[in-house]
């Protein structure tokens, strides 16, 4: 059901001041854009198959503006490529996962998406992710 | 320097109920070991080049059992697989990043790891871990 780790989500109060490690210390490349539907600026930087996306709130009424109110900076979220999101959401609630979206929505980039309840995962926000089709 | 990410350790009260989620619910493989050096028992379930770590403390005085007593469950720790661990620390302490390790120690299977301090990296714990020669 999940293909490999898409990406590990970081919650940081400034995309510039995260850049320094993660882009200048760690030596990944970065790629920076604006998500205004979600109030976060983002950076993308490739590892291997995955990526760290370091999330910077624009608005404290965010969803990771309130996560940064409430915990600080830390690992916000991890995100799991699946091939097909509908049979992936359907097993999870056969076997009684809790589900934040019980439908895919739309993600960044084409990408149709959906988080899972973090009381189901011992205590980890877990995305699936389905990338659009090729072509 | 980074070349993949090599697991994202998860803190747990109960192996055999984490299990429950990440290997039934997920569909993912599971394998169990004990690490008694570092007071936990562990489960590794490969998604992708990656894999994820399940953490059951052994005793409340390990470093898992105090994490889960302040915490609660959740994501402990990011590791990340480098080639060359001595260097990567050199690199990492010329941009001035703190380490929590300054010399790698002897982790499971053979590896060479390192733990970097959560203040240089936004509120991640980070390891490092360099694999035994090949063959």
């Amino acid at each position: 059901m999940l293909d490999k780790i898409d990406h590990i989500g970081i919650a940081v109060q400034s995309l510039e001041a995260a850049l320094g490690f993660y882009r200048d210390a760690l030596g990944l490349p970065a790629e920076i854009e604006e998500v205004p539907e979600q109030q976060v600026r983002i950076a993308m930087l490739p590892v291997g198959e995955s990526r760290i996306e370091l999330l910077e709130s624009t608005s404290p009424e965010g969803p990771i503006g309130r996560f940064l109110a409430k915990r600080g900076e830390g690992i916000h979220h991890i995100c799991f490529a699946v091939a097909d999101i509908e049979q992936a959401l359907a097993q999870l609630r056969e076997q009684g996962a809790r589900l934040i979206d019980r439908q895919p929505r739309a993600g960044a980039g084409g990408h149709r998406v959906a988080f899972l309840h973090p009381a189901s995962a011992h205590g980890v926000l877990i995305e699936l992710s389905e990338a659009p089709p090729a072509g």
